[in-house]
């Protein structure tokens, strides 16, 4: 059995492969090492040079295509003619902050907050889902004066100083603070339970009452109710709905993390929270949300936002500036128009039936689980539950060099994450289908330890790892 | 003599003041007070509503054309058409996250690195200056070893949990936290010196050994090198030196929160810093740097960075996406080929030279201070030093009746702040000096008493505050 702990997703390039780059590629590696330096990450093995892209297809500097099937950041298709024409119209016309009036600023919160239970009618809008989960916490804080979180065990929340303390994934070498609980992900797969949500319910009253027993008075959950980098947890539908009453019952907020699951990609409504049949004290939202600018925003009640207003004034320059509401409001009539919530629904139910039918052939597939358009692939040691993420990280590079770009979720980075723009078609997942039963079926026998092997005598045993 | 501390600026719009509004304007306000709640704050007691804007002026609903003597977003003039090509073209054809290659964020990264100094060879790409300070505090801190950090009394460094912390001008009722030391700001109007510098010093030094003292280990000291929301402190060019040698000497870094000075508002080389003579540990960049298009920056020494990067994890996925490298990449342009450092040099001197004149008309005009374009006017009851909001409140009011966008700076709201785009032209410069002479010559004798009785009588005596 391989030390899963050890053994990371291997699917980021390692710069002490630079020299193993054809000239062009190694040059412009070269130089994003001298002025990235430590923060650098790329994708792959080999790293791509991308030029263009569009719908759900990426091409590189060699004129290879991809198909995009880890992107819920250009969720409504990449460079969408209609999302491009609003900001270029709007970036030619006005661009300021939301101290003046502006009329589509208005238009566009009005359209978003239809879109929330009532009791959710104030938004604030920021720059990024990172932003947004700041001043989540700060509204949580001030409404409950609890300053402890509760989140999953390899949640990834975003990248401030605040965000990164509830953001377990982000940590290379230290522990989560002291504020801060972790839960397990709701893993129905690796650990069955006849009641998950009275599992994971549990596990939340356990941290809230450790919270409590070292005085740290408890403040809020924080979830994405997809389980996105935990490794994609989305059944059974409500299993969330006892942790939120726990959480309420404790006197804390719930709140629901939409940037992976919101604007539509589970495909049953816009918001992930809906599937639960549950009411997010405050909502985050982030990515999807201009399909590539830079516009995020965070919906709660006017009671929540009153409380950290009144001690401190909260200004976002670019925040719901009128190109950011321009984008926003060209999305949402994309996602309305050409019916994309319904595309995620039909696509993603045909999508985890092929899926499904594969893993009858390939006893490496474990698990697969999903909503919508955002399906879990996990990889197990055959004839066990046991994490594969050498399978995983060969996958992901094989995959790429047949044209298909993907990422890995989960704390041991063996779960394929299939997100693609919202756009996907049912050719598109026949192709995805087509292209994975291929490569499973054509891998070299030994070649997940080969990979493994090569890269423990190359850097040693702790490989890179990239959060998709 | 007045309260100053009561009487504060009242540059914003009162919600109690709705119904004095005609009847579009306050259909609008109404949406706006739903959706946004008590995060909405708007410019003027009468609020603007804004549809387009070009170069160096905005244009409201009924026609009227505003000179905008605010703005360090829009910095290279409001909606330049190359900023709008740059923007427009590549989000037509990529946009997606710095994992992948693609040649224009190094083409980008590198020219900005060009323009400092050796160290500071590494930058990291954000949305905003917020996230871009947020990152500058956690890179001190992991370097450091130290928590603790030194700001002026009304800083504002932006809005992430971590940054307003060190962002006194934010807070309504808190005070500073226990790992926060304040300063007073380098004021020599007020407080004449002999030596600014060896004051300023010596004030950051009792600072450090107070944190020390507490048991607070030192990190850094965070400024903007012009002191903007203190209320505009650019001189003598050099005083920020010793400070920042006190500084290293106690093993602390020094921050340079360049969204205010930087890209060439100060007229003197692109950065704040260069006219302090100094060389700063870590530099964040914001606003001015895409023209409204959310993109910012950190620009640190490898090995500050690599001590982060060693523990966390940092990924930003807008920051220095393609599109964010266009615009940043046309500002860069622009402020090249229409020589706006030397245009911020010459029309600044001009401009300054012209209000200095004034003063000697106006004894309400207690100081002029400033660099480039990045000018303070402030205001003090005549024959003292005492400081004037109230007039500075009705001279933002009565200039905006007249055509003229302006913000008020510094603890006292007194300080009325000209940061105009950077292509403000004499002829801009001279509509303003005349407006502004005009305004105050037929000022109605004790209008200033009389705004602040009427907004007490009608609000109470604390009246409502905007940050600019």
């Amino acid at each position: 059995m391989p030390n899963t702990k050890q053994i990371l997703a291997l699917n980021r390039f390692d710069e002490r492969d630079a020299a193993d780059l054809d000239a062009e590629l190694e040059s412009l590696f070269a130089r994003r090492q001298a002025a990235f330096g430590a923060s650098s990450v790329l994708f792959y093995q080999r790293p791509i040079r991308m030029v263009r892209a569009e719908g759900v297809w990426m091409f590189d500097a060699d004129g290879r295509k991809y198909l995009d099937v880890y992107n819920n950041v250009a969720s409504v298709g990449h460079c969408h003619p209609r999302v491009v024409k609003a900001i270029a119209k709007q970036a030619a016309t006005l661009n300021t902050n939301t101290r003046y009036l502006y009329d589509n600023i208005h238009d566009y919160a009005e359209r978003l907050l239809k879109t929330y239970p009532a009791r959710l009618s104030n938004i604030v809008f920021t720059c990024t889902g990172s932003e947004s989960n700041d001043l989540a916490l700060r509204l949580t804080k001030s409404f409950t004066g609890g300053s402890g979180f509760i989140v999953t065990e390899t949640a990834y929340h975003g990248n401030t100083e605040a965000v990164t303390a509830v953001s377990p994934s982000s940590f290379k070498t230290r522990s989560v603070p002291p504020h801060v609980r972790t839960v397990p992900a709701p893993d129905h797969y690796r650990h069955p339970t006849n009641d998950l949500g009275a599992r994971f319910a549990e596990d939340v009253a356990n941290a809230i009452a450790d919270l409590e027993r070292n005085g740290v008075k408890f403040g809020g959950l924080l979830v994405d109710s997809i389980f996105s980098s935990d490794g994609i947890y989305t059944d059974p539908p409500g299993f969330l709905k006892q942790a939120v009453d726990t959480v309420h019952a404790a006197g804390g907020l719930f709140i629901s993390d939409e940037v992976q699951p919101g604007f539509g990609r589970t495909g049953s409504g816009m918001w992930g929270f809906e599937r639960h049949g549950i009411e997010p004290d405050i909502v985050t939202m982030g990515k999807p949300m201009g399909n590539g600018f830079p516009v995020a925003g965070v919906v709660t009640r006017p009671e929540i936002l009153d409380s950290l207003c009144e001690t401190t004034g909260y200004f976002n320059t670019f925040g719901g500036n009128p190109v950011a509401a321009a984008a926003g409001l060209a999305v949402l009539d994309v996602i309305e128009d050409e019916g994309l919530i319904e595309n995620a629904k039909e696509v993603g139910r045909y999508f985890r039936a092929e899926l499904h039918e594969l893993k009858g052939r390939h006893p490496g597939i474990g698990d697969i689980r999903g909503a919508g358009l955002f399906i879990g692939i996990e990889f197990s040691l055959p004839g066990t539950n046991e994490p594969d993420p050498a399978t995983a990280s060969y996958l992901i590079n094989a995959l790429k060099e047949r044209g298909i770009l993907i990422g890995a979720a989960g704390a041991y980075g063996n779960v394929l994450k299939v997100r693609p723009p919202l756009c996907f078609a049912r050719d598109n997942a026949d192709f995805f289908i087509e292209t994975l039963n291929a490569v499973l079926r054509d891998r070299p026998a030994g070649s997940a330890e080969l990979v493994s092997l090569q890269q423990q005598a190359h850097h040693g045993p702790k490989g890179p790892k990239t959060r998709g």
